[in-house]
């Protein structure tokens, strides 16, 4: 069927990606190379190995790529206060760039030629493998299973199973009936009633947080410090990047905080809805945000806002391997040296509150925004020159008669 | 001192507009016509009339403008999902070009020379107030007392009413410390122990919405129509602009949705912290982005969103009536024919938690989305090609030996 | 092979299309419609007639779109001053959406359920076509015998001919080496000694203008007048949108304007040599900024040359029919009823040279520009004011240590 | 009049900054450092000293900047392609901020507390000198003597020259009746008849280039090459940043290449016309952007283009020392290290001709490019999934009977 010797999965150690590794070895007849990643998702990592050596598997990686994906993907990323359609914190895209990074590191290190992975057809995912996998090794194969084969139901899925010998496991309870990813950023829900944009999440799809309903009656109040466009520490810690996303997952995820749900327009074209939990990048972007609006000159913080849609857009298709997502960091990057201090945040049933923001890098200047006597720290005159100039323009178009109402 | 005959100012009956008028009149020796609007502040504007008469003006025009307000004015800002900073819902901004607007008409009406105004040298929203008049009148004279005369304390004022006869009204209780500005979409409060931004402000400022933790422990659901882009009905049932302002502020602010608090970047070049109640925009900003989730096209929704912030700056820094915001309204309305459909919402202690959204418009298609058999509505193999020919230049460039790591 | 019964092939009676025509009616067994424009490319297209009926071609269109495509595509697309990537003025590319719109216009009219054109896998052309069908028509079924068939040298193209008794044209003279495309915008030329960018092109291959060495010792002057944005008369005398380009292209040919030679970034992925011949439009842009530069607000020029690249990128990339670019073209239309005016220009050896721009629109002001006494029109006073609100953001960052050097 | 005791003045030598001279030493009654600066104007520089010690100045600065100039604000601004409004090539613009750099360097040398400088407040360069020396020393004085003084006329400035001894020189010839600049990257001229839009210049007006007319009937040849985006050589000669802009303007103005004639939007509110002669200027815009076409990446390319305008605007507009401009300079060098090659231009009467690039850091990929056969290296059948998905989202806009007619 092809020349490909050697392939890297992208191996959870569930069912669909146990699947697809035997299916490599069968179709293909090639060596799989099982790449397995902690990125935070709340599952054990470990079992895979058992599961990778069940089929076969010669070369297993298991990698915890908790901080790198903190510090490397998740941290940058909001520092540009990231948002995409006004409302996806990107947790599923940032992860996978990651992810075409170490398989292309391992493809290297096994001398293997192609790379595979689970995601389908119809999502992002597959983009965002693929692009960051030639983007990184650009002769490289890239396999994706379920463009190719026709095990395109349960039903065949199992079969294949029970076929081939790959042991299925039982899971506990009732089976999610949602499509779901999950790591240290956010988990995501997707399919089943979902499919209606006008259904309401059933309350117990949620898994990270409770409902705002549910959340104590008591506030809980803390205090982030930034240090470069950073989170460095809760409450006066130091902590490193993976702990504070998990941490603050924990404190925002109790109060109810993260929930969003929405219609989100995928690369690929159509219209997808989704649910997520986010609750340490919710309030990560708040915090950002308020210890920006003192740190932050004027002019460069609104550069940021209007390049911001597209560095989302840029992550979401599955671009962060890309000259034009290294550009744009390169300008955000430029302004974050000052953004240092301590953002005071009030978390209450859903709610992120900033109750205040303070910093030896503020630019607010007490003495001339205060209502009171400045003492002549600014000149209430000067303002009348500044408008005057800026309405030229307006003024003589309007003596020609250009009528703007 | 000047040739003025003839001044229209913007007066709300109170203590420093009062003042004004008088120092018009002595100072300039002209004629003041008083101008006071219903702009949905929630205090009554008819009392102003005979306050002004007291003053010995003549012509007095006091006018309702809530409808035009929300019609002209907030709706076709909230097409754009406008947000100034990423947080500030522009309720003052957006106000100001009306008034400048009516002053015009006003001054245009009654053969007026000059224009007026009480606000002070070192905000917005003198900017707001002339660069809207210099645009609509570019004749016109701009006289703003504040940057002028030396009254600049209290004490001061009150001496100058004394000396000149004002009547100072009593406010029962005690006097807000803040400054505050209030109009259908929200009310402000700056000053006093707000200007140290590391100071949470006190429960006791906040007048038009209770706290998240007072609000029921019920969630209120409503539903909003939106016909072209702008709210039309809640719960079915047609309302006027106004009147969905209006509602919306009860129910929201009951449910303890819309506060605000940040520092924000001024014009005129300072850092400022304001707080502010804006409950109706906070759930119409959430409804209209929903609304258009399921019936925008995916580039046009990406375009808007990489306008906002440009347009949202125009707004802030008073260039309502110029050229520029006028071709980015074009822009915005041009998307707004499809905007049609109903939004569900739960509103429960300070969360907007859209619920459901369906449209006659909506460009969700189940039938592609799904995560089931589509019956060849999609074909997942397009999806090999789609991301093989974009990644072609990164490809080329890996091959060059690119390093994008 | 299909279920296709009838198909509208865009048909230039050229040998390709002929032999295009032959396959569908083979490989497809349906009946084929053609289509042939005049889009001023300067061949006669009425010849194409008597081919498609010796094709044995019943319904058979030749239409002469010079006019709409001047007035509907090329102008509103001037308005911007459109160029993509600094150089290229898109000739090509603004043909295609006119092309596809008739292509599905006539499948409309004659019942057909798909359309077919002769545009290769590897450019861009095949994307607008193909694009703009869909937009138009979304069940439409779209064929691209490039991408389908064997036929892949000019060998097995004339071998095809000899087998199904396709009467090849013997062209006079040599056949041109290059691939050429040409519409009253412009001619290009693709391929041969091009695809080395190190080459310089024979001065042969230029078809449409002299080379500046060859054009006039004297200079050409006229005067073109704008109205809404668009060339309406040369020297006073008003003409149509199709005959100001094709006198432009004849009088600006002449004097060596119009010549590009750039390597371009195509939509698919790959960078591409292209040379173009496109005099009317150089004189247009430049005379377009010209009429522009005293009618048009300063914010909104500016504003418009910012949403230029995408607006290009839009056009070049195939979107012409998207709500984006109906977006964009809103905003620019916005901005070109006061682009009223005429422009003096002098064309010589390839210089296209503005003398001189006046308007009863014009903003310029001399008594405020002026050098001498301009009697109190401007306060030079202001600009201190002016300038100290504008440097107070930079001020109080650097009084904080921040280093801008 | 001030508590001014020491005052950096740019002072050129000429008439008008010896007048403001001895105005600051006789109204300030202050001490006068004076700076003059070689930047390529064409003019010596050194006789300002006698000038200045005639005066009675005991601090006196003559720099030679060219280098510096050249290296640290020429070439980073043509990194970007910078263009203002189509036609400037900011030749005036750059400058201003390396006289400020110096006016505050000398100012913090020689213990000064203010700057002055001959700029009139109409124009945009008392806006840059002030926003750079404001934003590079926030406590500095500035004294603009044009907003201050009643000298506003020839014969005013001639009574001050003999009132107080100072001597004024007789150039030889007609006065130039010109508002003129220059130094390395431009000459410029304003006013006089210059001053109605409509009149075409004289032709004994332009100083640095021949008219096409005049230039050689024969092309000159050259090939610039660049490294990591700047001109690093002529005809395969390395040569400093100055030598390299002296030299092409010298060619480049034999060739009659380099004259702009424009009406352009001064920042301080007013149209004005300007011309300017930039024939080095002209000649590395069109190179770099050839060089570029071939090495740089299609989307950092593209997005570079979409951030020019406001790059050029921020320079235009004096905010070279800004967060904002830092920013953008961030996102545009990270995209050069690979814009590395040769061009080869054919100059000829007024044109600048690309007939040539090639590097080492090519992305143009002949074999993919080919018209030929591509031995695999594209896959054409890839384009149908490309252009199928990329129509999804308009097809499904379609089908629910949007119209994009």
């Amino acid at each position: 069927m092809s020349d490909i010797k050697k392939v890297v999965l992208a191996y959870s150690g569930g069912l669909d990606t146990s699947v697809i590794a035997k299916w490599l070895q069968t179709e293909y007849n090639c060596e799989v190379v099982t790449f397995t990643a902690d990125l935070g998702q709340g599952e054990e990592v470990e079992p895979a190995r058992a599961k990778a050596e069940a089929l076969g598997i010669k070369e297993i990686y298991i990698d915890d790529l908790r901080e790198e994906f903190a510090r490397d993907f998740v941290f940058p990323m909001f520092r540009a206060n990231t948002i995409y359609e006004g409302e996806y914190l990107l947790g599923t895209s940032i992860a996978r760039p990651l992810i075409s990074k170490r398989l292309i590191e391992i493809a290297n290190e096994t001398g293997a030629d192609a790379i595979a992975h689970g995601a389908t057809g119809k999502g992002n995912d597959q983009v965002r493998f693929e692009l960051g996998a030639y983007a990184l090794k650009p002769g490289v194969k890239v396999i994706a299973p379920w463009r190719e084969w026709d095990l395109n139901s349960r039903e065949k899925l199992m079969a294949y199973c029970d076929e081939h010998n790959i042991q299925v496991e039982k899971k506990k309870g009732k089976k999610s009936p949602y499509s779901m990813d999950a790591n240290l950023l956010h988990i995501s829900y997707e399919g089943d009633i979902l499919e209606d944009p006008w259904n309401e999440p059933e309350s117990d799809m949620w898994l990270w947080s409770v409902s705002p309903e549910e959340a104590p009656n008591d506030p809980t109040y803390l205090t982030i410090s930034f240090k470069n466009g950073d989170p460095v520490a809760i409450d006066g810690v130091e902590k490193s990047p993976a702990t504070i996303m998990e941490e603050l997952n924990k404190t925002a995820g109790a109060n109810g905080i993260g929930r969003v749900d929405i219609v989100e327009n995928r690369y690929v074209g159509m219209k997808a809805r989704g649910c997520y939990e986010t609750p340490a990048g919710t309030v990560l972007l708040k915090a950002h945000r308020a210890i920006e609006s003192i740190t932050l000159d004027r002019e460069a913080a609104h550069l940021k806002d209007s390049l911001m849609p597209k560095y989302a857009e840029l992550i979401y298709n599955g671009y962060w391997w890309s000259p034009e997502r290294k550009m744009l960091q390169a300008a955000i990057d430029e302004t974050q040296s000052v953004v240092n201090g301590d953002v005071k945040l009030k978390l209450y049933k859903g709610n992120v509150i900033v109750v205040g923001r303070k910093s030896d890098d503020s630019l607010f200047d007490e003495a001339i925004a205060t209502f009171e006597d400045d003492a002549g720290a600014y000149d209430q005159k000067d303002a009348e020159g500044f408008i005057k100039l800026n309405a030229l323009r307006l003024r003589t178009a309007a003596k020609k008669g250009r009528d703007l109402l």
